[in-house]
């Protein structure tokens, strides 16, 4: 349970997995239990497919972390942990059948394996579940931040399918996409580790705040590197949001300085999503002539500095340092 | 507020939508305004589709029904009134993308105006608005019925798509699935306007056989309807099970009776789906030679026994005539 020594070397969310391998393994325990059913054995074999695929279970090392370092000794904040992978576990079933996938984490899809019947049946029961078991803690004000951050991600979600196309989409726009799509359980992760370990008011706050930061930072970082990041090269991971025509944030800033002849080709490409061979390659050129890149790296830098600032609140703990050495690790992947 | 004297001849859940037309008028309010978004405006188009196109509102009566009965004087019931029909409304949009469906309530379908992808998020987001609301009413224990509820829900379509195809289904399957996919959510309707009115543990137990008795009937004479009922004519909403292949209670019944080519001929269209012209009047044909619709029917009449039978443990009171009647009505419609 010491992070120190010689895994110092080792990535801060692998640290986190050392340091809470205890908690871990019993969040993991839970999650293979509370995803059977005795009567549709096609639950667990699309929920395996999904959940065995070796996430890096972020999320609920973010709830247990927050109640650890805040000394809570109890067991609930498993059933958070779990409650909180849960709900990412469906909404990644409903989005690979919003967004028409075909793989994720380098596997088919389960939409793809099954048929988008199962994806959407078997995410609304894992929603289901994540709700049995936080109504298992008996915690209002944690049932109350989780229905509040489930409201928000399927808003973020039916935003961005009417934003995501629309060159009119701004900044501010984008950011509500993205706190709904990834920053709010993510803030909700951190801030029911708070309330579950009876935290002060200004404790609790504090850990939102980081969660949110650290969500927002993760998605813009995510969303450079879908065009190849800082090298700008184009990989296998490159220009799936392009393919999908959505507006992300490296586009919307080169959008809001394009010529007449780029505004054309955004048009094109992004509105009416009619892309043709080395679309791909010259968008990239485009956000490389306006700087797009770097300018949403800036952004993703002022997120994490906000995460660090929101720390600064916590009391000194190792699991604190863990987790200010994740938010520069995750912009870090850009730099 | 009286269902007595000239609305005498009326529908039961017309005669219950008169006695609890205050109750109403403030749960539709309830209903618009939290299907609302600031940030998205398709949820709101998308859930007026479905909302407004005038269901009959069963399931939000039944919670009104059960509290007033017990004599409740507070709101909490209109929030759980209105939860019941967003829950309802959510898996609706899920199971027209799901059955692949075209029309609902003589209407085209949310998935066929919009599109799949709208359908599945705002079907997540009105889940998450009723998750919401039921918090507002602070009760743990209805929480805790609803969630239960909405595993049984999912779990039971999720068995639907397996097991609907399958001829090795018997009624045991039918009667989990029917469960889940109807019942729950009805026998939770019940239950929850019990315990928010502070009912006794024997009374909300009454009230949740009398939602599950309800809703199995209720789901029983669908699936007769579905083949013509009683008259065994075929009309436009005749067949639709059929055609997507669900196994159904008329016909899990004709298979147990079946020939060895009565067999094929289910193993041909149902499990195989191979189906040609005349198919859908050659199933009603055998059906009508096992007597399978009229067993069906028996099967409704004796869940209309045990809902009379759960009315009988709550006290004499208006409404729970209403309830009563609405039982023998809604068998009444393959009589």
């Amino acid at each position: 349970m010491d992070g120190s020594g010689e895994t110092k070397a080792k990535a801060p969310q692998d640290r986190l997995a050392d340091w809470l391998a205890e908690d871990m393994a019993a969040v993991n325990a839970l999650i293979r239990d509370r995803m059977a059913s005795k009567h549709a054995p096609r639950i667990p074999e699309v929920t395996a497919h999904l959940v065995e695929a070796g996430g890096k279970r972020l999320r609920p090392m973010l709830t247990l972390a927050a109640a650890r370092m805040l000394g809570y000794q109890g067991t609930d904040h498993q059933k958070l942990a779990a409650t909180v992978e849960f709900i990412h576990t469906a909404t990644l079933l409903h989005d690979d059948v919003v967004d028409e996938s075909e793989r994720r984490r380098g596997r088919p899809t389960a939409n793809l394996l099954w048929d988008n019947k199962s994806s959407v049946l078997v995410g609304d029961y894992l929603f289901s579940r994540s709700f049995q078991l936080m109504v298992e803690t008996g915690s209002l004000r944690v049932l109350d931040i989780l229905a509040n951050a489930s409201a928000t991600i399927a808003e973020g979600e039916v935003l961005q399918l009417t934003a995501a196309q629309d060159l009119a989409t701004d900044e501010a726009i984008y950011l509500q996409v993205i706190r709904g799509k990834t920053a709010a359980l993510f803030s909700a992760a951190t801030e029911v580790g708070g309330v579950i370990a009876g935290a002060p008011d200004a404790t609790v706050r504090a850990l939102y705040d980081y969660g949110d930061a650290l969500g927002i930072a993760f998605q813009i970082v995510d969303d450079i590197l879908d065009y190849g990041g800082s090298d700008a090269v184009i990989g296998k991971n490159t220009g799936d949001d392009f393919r999908e025509r959505k507006l992300t944030l490296p586009v919307i800033k080169a959008v809001a300085r394009a010529s007449a002849e780029e505004r054309a080709f955004w048009v094109r490409v992004i509105e009416k999503g009619d892309q043709r061979d080395g679309d791909l390659a010259q968008a990239m050129a485009i956000l490389s002539r306006h700087d797009a890149i770097s300018q949403a790296r800036d952004e993703a830098l002022a997120w994490t500095a906000r995460a660090r600032q929101a720390l600064d609140n916590l009391p000194v703990h190792p699991l604190r340092e863990m987790l200010l050495e994740l938010a520069e690790y995750v912009v870090a992947r850009v730099s």
